[in-house]
């Protein structure tokens, strides 16, 4: 059965996974696109349905299914060019807990493809927990996207500033224009790294926690980086510092 | 004296800037915004003209200024909520010549906002020579814009994959997922990297004629990272590695 209506209970829940509220409210989000949900299945997440546009000619997945008409699939997707097939996934655990391994703190981060690409390089880098106050839902379309399966991977912590900052046990290393060249900087054995946004930097709630605050050495012309491109460089630096003093 | 309507011959020529064809016709691209408005004189770039939506109460500029209604302004402009203010400013020179410090060679990479981040990290990492093949071209309004101020400080050099390979005297490094951990590796005093696109990497013309390969070294459940994160890791490790061997 093909369900054409936009009005019908089943697409409203779906389209409804595309704001912070629907997602809260169905304790799921939205993953789209064949790799995406194949990637869903493969880390084992709990896909709770999979829906397909009626012209949808990709591979099967083992899930509930449904069919949409093109009007109601357009109404749940959130691609410019959709491929046809999106799933409904539980969110996962978000309990908070301190970290066991090195971290990242997010400070205030708004842009949901920055706080997606940042997911994905910290699972590359291996700061697979992260602390996120303040910043855009790492579940929204977008932040999925932009993580490709990254969301699948990291532990994703949302809470007030002051409450993740009490979780934390490890020294913080603060990023900010003033700091120590990261590159000259030994780091301690276990650390939490905290960026924060482009435009404004680390709150002085961050920045007053800090144990230790590093820049990345920049030309004069130049007055910040990209918020991922700077989380990436500074996640990779301090690795590799921590393992050249080994 | 303002300009209502979108047919009004500068209207046609400030929005044609959108596009490469109107950009190389008028050897002239768009700098929208205050701020980026005021760096592009800050940086001694030729702005030809200013264009203001009439209710734009920012600060002057010393250049031949047009005041459009909201229609015509809405024409020019490329962003979502524009703060009402575009320049036109003359593209800098793009001629052809060998990299005079270490540099940068962008394969096939499509994404345009990628290409501006690109080019902002590399100003700021002493990379300011950017050879393009078969790329996004850096003065689209998108890659203005995320290169922030990158684009005028940047050498920006568009060509054929051959004649810009020919171009390079120095050696290649090429990023490449089967190449060597790049935070152990020891670059040449003077060199050129190649990064490719995120879908499929470098061309096999580029890879062919490397003369070492770098990776970044990623946890398992990762393929990949953002074309411009990488990009950015892999130009402040190799920077890093030589500062270290010297």
């Amino acid at each position: 059965m093909v369900i054409v209506s936009r009005q019908n209970p089943l697409v409203k829940e779906l389209a409804s996974l595309r704001e912070k509220k629907g997602r809260r409210a169905r304790g799921a989000f939205l993953v789209e696109g064949t790799k995406m949900v194949r990637e869903a299945f493969a880390a084992g997440m709990n896909v709770l349905r999979v829906a397909v546009r009626e012209d949808y000619a990709g591979e099967d997945f083992p899930a509930p299914a449904v069919v949409l008409g093109a009007g109601a699939f357009a109404a749940v997707s959130d691609e410019k060019t959709p491929q046809g097939i999106v799933a409904e996934v539980a969110l996962p655990s978000a309990r908070l807990r301190p970290p066991a391994g090195n971290c990242l703190f997010l400070d205030g981060l708004q842009d949901p493809s920055n706080v997606g690409a940042i997911v994905r390089t910290a699972v590359a880098a291996g700061y697979g927990e992260l602390y996120l106050a303040d910043c855009a839902d790492p579940f929204s379309p977008k932040s999925v996207r932009a993580s490709m399966s990254g969301v699948f991977f990291a532990r994703l912590m949302q809470g007030t500033r002051e409450e993740l900052l009490s979780l934390i046990g490890v020294p913080l290393i603060a990023a900010d224009m003033g700091g120590e060249d990261v590159f000259s900087f030994t780091p301690p054995a276990q650390f939490c790294l905290a960026v924060g946004s482009e435009g404004s930097g680390l709150t002085q709630a961050v920045r007053g926690r800090a144990d230790f605050t590093v820049r990345i050495p920049m030309d004069a012309r130049t007055e910040s980086l990209n918020a991922a491109v700077s989380a990436g460089v500074l996640m990779y630096a301090l690795k590799a510092q921590t393992h050249l003093r080994r």
